[in-house]
């Protein structure tokens, strides 16, 4: 008979609470990385080492969100962030409901606050929400006590991705201190992207944003841009030189027809990560692709299932990640 | 550590389960108020406040259903209701299916027949069952043993939003008794309305309905007609005059082809419930609705917002009242 | 108050495992039954037998897969199937995440592996499949450390539909050794019927395929084809003479578009099970269906709901079959 005292021990559940009694932690939502420091991206590795633990038990399950409701809003469709969270919340034994809509172009405000309110009363306690309007989030906070998660708005910000990008570099790299980062691709369109840019200057890391000028994002340039500090380098094999760190974006073929983009065949041969452009990097440059993968467009499949390749850990790392942000964000509830 | 101590505190199973071993609770199944007794209503709120301690608790979980399979199985789409099950199901630790299911025209009877016996042999204890059709709960409780909760049919009934209304009613006023009741909107069409007259009437208010007379149900004038008795004043104003409880229906505006709907404008016009029109109420009276609200239509957003709206605690306290209702019919299950 | 007594009873789990650490059991996939032996076969029926008994318990769930993850990864729409994997989960206190997707053509091999590499590290234990494509768990295996359960693949096999056929034949006949079995309908075109022909030769049974000469499978006739001995009848009464076990298959209706289906009415005139044609079989004989009915097609609506019908019983011991299952696999990962 299989006893619950792996469970039961309080080891796990005391150790990561600690740091939240003090006041490094100030999160009652996670809507993007611009407003996390340096500590509290290094609690969230840290609570996330310990939840990695739990995952590799037999029984890979904590009693910790006993109780609590976890709804997953998405108005776009997703499979990976959604499972993540739905086992995430699931691992720490929350009650997980699933709520999936599509935004008509009339009801879009709305509906959501509408929403929000009857998910409020119904008892939620965590909103993990995705929507198409960038700062959608942000609006939700204001009609609920709930905490909000953002889980992807619109271009502007993904930051559970970021942080699990983050983690997973830190599991690699000890420290991110110093390292060199390239992102590559459509940076423009991706909120994975900006929001890896908050994580990664925060940590210390500099980094190098690699497309063509097009595919920037609109008033780089400015001063008082909202924006960390960056390089830039259109050329690919300059922007990999010495890198510690290489992130390529999904390519989103439909925009295509944006006309912001070369064609695909241009693209391909002009910003495709393949094997004789990853010697640039460092040796042990690690590669990362927040999925999935259109292979053999932004990225070879050589490079995908290669040897530096961590996203297949990426993947892991999420989960750990999303267990130890829903298990914080319960925590500053009970404050 | 958290024990589960609280959980497995007897109190609240023993409490509410004493009446059970009486008569007074004698429903397998919960289609319709109309043959509910003063009673059982009463039983339904005493075990609602009950459950709602637990919802204000922690960990707002018990293990009172462990073991028991609740099927969510909606024929027409829906998100509060169907979440609210759900919720509700799952704080008593039941496990939850959900099945959506649109009903083409031809297959409409057989498939339902064909699902429920498929539901019975796969083990459901509790179906609760949303569907186009007036009646289609009753003709379900022929083919399946499981207990069937009616969570909307047609124009006919929705005796959980009614239960729902009755116990927030009865939380602000003490008793029903004696309370002037008055419902505004499209009567006709409206489930809600159907069987929240039952239930007040049951309980001893006065109910007023007030709407355009195209709108009310056909047949209500004769004697023979299985309906409540209830006054009719078209005039909104005197409709409102003295009342204690204001409950307003929403206006499904793809009915307006219907010709027995006025012009919107001509709707909003004559029976808006806005705030100089509450004046008329008493000034303790409370305003209901079943949401989601059209707002600016069928209300006013001063009024839905406002110091007399109990709107969302009609969202929380369905929560409440429907872990009573499946508390009590898997009771009933074991007798 | 209830007690955890009986779940944490470790009777029924030690029981079972005895022969796990055996060499009877040596799948780590339910792929189809073409590699069953009957040692496992008989395995199956005695752990379902124990879930049975679960099944029939006030509280019908055990602790047994707590901690563990099963997707219901469907390429197909199913109701019944998809409900039986997830509530034969839930009673084992498994956690389940639905996961249903069309399959676009252009997509369909890459997405399929790219969502099993993403479901492996996200750390599913267990993937219950369907898929559109024959042989599609096959190739599934290749890319995943996780059980893999085949749901059912295009035409070929449905291998836990099969098991708990056989199941429920072994329940009302002791042994299926020496009996005769016929199964009616389109042959060609079903992946229950080859599963069952596997399952039921495995046991010692006789097989009669009883259908038109265009619904056989194609290259039946042949000598090297990888298929088991079976007896072909085309008429009815003949096929039904003397039979223990009459299986008739669900006839896709839209099939009969295809050229290889006589007219729907001159179908029902030579194959539909009626009564006067039950009689050329033996007085005790069962008759199956994997549902859902076509009734008044392949089958009459007399016969469908008659005394010989086990129709009702496939469908319940299906959640017990598939928790025999789940639990055999979970038990195989831990060697």
């Amino acid at each position: 008979m299989r006893t619950t005292q792996q469970e039961n021990d309080p080891t796990l559940l005391v150790k990561p609470r600690t740091p939240l009694t003090t006041s490094i932690w100030q999160h009652h939502h996670i809507l993007d990385l611009d407003d996390f420091t340096p500590g509290e991206i290094e609690l969230v590795f840290h609570i996330a080492d310990a939840m990695k633990e739990v995952l590799s038990r037999p029984i890979k399950k904590v009693p910790t969100l006993r109780g609590k409701t976890i709804v997953n809003l998405f108005y776009e469709p997703s499979t990976r962030t959604r499972l993540s969270f739905e086992l995430a919340a699931k691992n720490l034994s929350a009650d997980v409901v699933n709520l999936s809509t599509s935004v008509s172009s009339v009801t879009k405000g709305e509906s959501l606050v509408d929403t929000l309110i009857t998910l409020q009363a119904l008892g939620a306690n965590i909103v993990v929400m995705r929507h198409p309007l960038s700062g959608a989030p942000y609006i939700a906070t204001k009609y609920i006590a709930a905490s909000i998660v953002n889980a992807g708005d619109g271009w502007h910000a993904h930051p559970t991705q970021a942080l699990l990008d983050l983690y997973t570099i830190h599991e690699h790299k000890g420290s991110l201190k110093g390292l060199k980062a390239v992102i590559i691709g459509d940076i423009r369109h991706s909120r994975v992207a900006r929001s890896n840019v908050w994580g990664l200057t925060t940590m210390g890391a500099e980094v190098t944003l690699c497309c063509p000028l097009t595919l920037l994002p609109s008033g780089l340039d400015k001063q008082h841009h909202h924006f960390p500090e960056v390089s830039i380098e259109p050329d690919i094999e300059l922007a990999l030189d010495g890198a510690d760190v290489v992130m390529v974006l999904r390519l989103q073929l439909e925009r295509q027809q944006s006309g912001l983009l070369p064609s695909i065949r241009e693209y391909i041969q002009l910003y495709q990560l393949n094997e004789p452009r990853l010697t640039k990097a460092k040796p042990n440059a690690v590669v990362l692709h927040p999925g999935p993968i259109n292979e053999g467009v932004e990225i070879s499949p050589a490079v995908a299932h290669g040897q530096q390749s961590v996203i297949n850990e990426q993947v892991t790392n999420g989960v750990a990640v999303r267990m130890a942000l829903l298990y914080m964000l319960a925590g500053s509830q009970k404050q």
